[in-house]
């Protein structure tokens, strides 16, 4: 997979030299190419932004530079020989970027990246570039950053550690959460090692017993308590086949029961408003 | 405000060095320590990470090295004047990191990230810390990352834009999608700079025409669309007093309508199927 992000803080992206990331590339799984932005600049200021059209405050990036340094990207990526490419762009009027989205990006050969920094990159650029290729605009989440420097490095490292080869034994991601399987959208619960004892706090007896069966049904408990307690939204959208006969003693101990009435509105679970004090 | 962060990847937060964090900083605003988890290992290998108790794949990091990094850093801490500390545990089982979190931790002195990789931290570790300071166990989005340094860069990053002093004019947050004001809970529309005519794409004319209403009526339809189309979600759960007279005249275009049946469920507003399409 060929990866190009386009900047004017390459050196935010130093860590996709260490760590996983930096292993992909090693082992030949990743081409990372990060360009300066300013590169396409042609005054002595090398200036990317403006005032926004229509007045108030902050700066807004100029499509001069953008576009000629997507034009150069492009036409270097099919030069050696990189195809069918798509453009991710960060930007917190995206729509959520998810585990999903992260596993189709993994299947594409080549991503090319456009944080931007102040009020966002003039709307013209996505609009031209729309028409060549397939345009994400994403949001890692519900907070605001001061540029999309950082949704770049999670966005490629989410994608990386899906590329095959990449992940170790020690990093496996069968169980991780939002992987598909027993754990769908259940948060994963308590994990402990070596010693038994440390400052005079034990480990769960279960998980000593030995017996597969008890271990498993320990850990999805967990996991529902975990969820109901930091993702009640996970819970409510989970359909009625999603849980088991234990499952569901577990849910009713933990105070939740099913809500037909709720279904047209994608809530399937509730807790009555007593038991959330 | 003082950060901590102990990792078994420092280079990975080289780039609390640049851009606004490192600016931050350079202005005295935050006082940054990075720390080698390894450096409180004893073994020649200096081992992190041991197997499952209970089995499974994957790894699990030890108490020992946390406890010892731990205790350092907050006797270090202490001693340079620092006070109530609060541990900030990245980790996809935790609650979401919000806009409101980051304000949060933005009014407290002093935060301690411990960034895991592998299947996370003995659980004893978050246990025996939360005995004596708040611990936020938060995920930054709904994909899985090889681990938390990314979300500690996140994080930090939402952060150090909110403190006193360190936004300059060219990255007001008065506008910013998620903060309080005329646009809460709206993403931002697109805009425009110089110049006004670009590879034959104009700028919207009404944004030439320096009447301020119609500008301002203008961005909020845009951010009205904008958001019906990539998070529904948002507008499903903002209550009826949140759209005035022409907010509901272009809600009602864009196809969406009151859903008091929905109010019980957090579903305020609705787009009938048909229009879905």
């Amino acid at each position: 997979m060929r990866l190009d992000v386009v900047t004017i803080f390459p050196e935010y992206l130093e860590p996709l030299n260490v760590s996983l990331v930096g292993k992909a590339r090693a082992r030949g799984r990743l081409d990372v190419h990060v360009h300066d932005l300013r590169a396409w600049t042609h005054d002595r200021h090398h200036t990317v932004d403006d005032t926004p059209y229509g007045g108030g405050p902050g700066m807004v990036m100029m499509t001069g530079p953008w576009g000629e340094a997507l034009d150069t990207v492009l036409a270097d990526g099919y030069e050696a020989g990189a195809r069918t490419p798509a453009l991710v762009v960060p930007t917190p009027s995206g729509r959520p970027f998810t585990q999903e989205l992260a596993v189709e990006f993994s299947e594409r050969p080549w991503l090319i990246f456009t944080p931007a920094r102040y009020e966002g990159i003039d709307r013209r650029v996505v609009d031209e570039y729309a028409t060549r290729m397939p345009v994400y605009e994403v949001s890692i989440g519900d907070y605001v950053l001061a540029g999309g420097e950082a949704a770049v490095l999670v966005i490629t490292e989410a994608v990386a550690r899906l590329l095959p080869g990449v992940l170790g034994n020690a990093e496996s991601h069968r169980d991780d959460s939002f992987a598909p399987g027993a754990m769908a959208n259940l948060l994963e619960g308590p994990v402990y090692t070596k010693p038994p004892l440390w400052r005079g706090r034990g480990v769960p007896e279960v998980l000593l017993s030995g017996h597969h069966g008890r271990i498993a049904r320990w850990r999805r408990d967990e996991a529902l308590k975990r969820t109901t307690a930091h993702r009640p939204d996970l819970i409510e959208r989970c359909p009625p086949e999603a849980f088991d006969k234990k499952d569901r003693e577990t849910l009713s101990l933990l105070g939740w029961s099913p809500d037909p009435a709720g279904e047209p509105y994608g809530r399937f679970w509730c807790r009555p408003k007593a038991v959330e004090q």
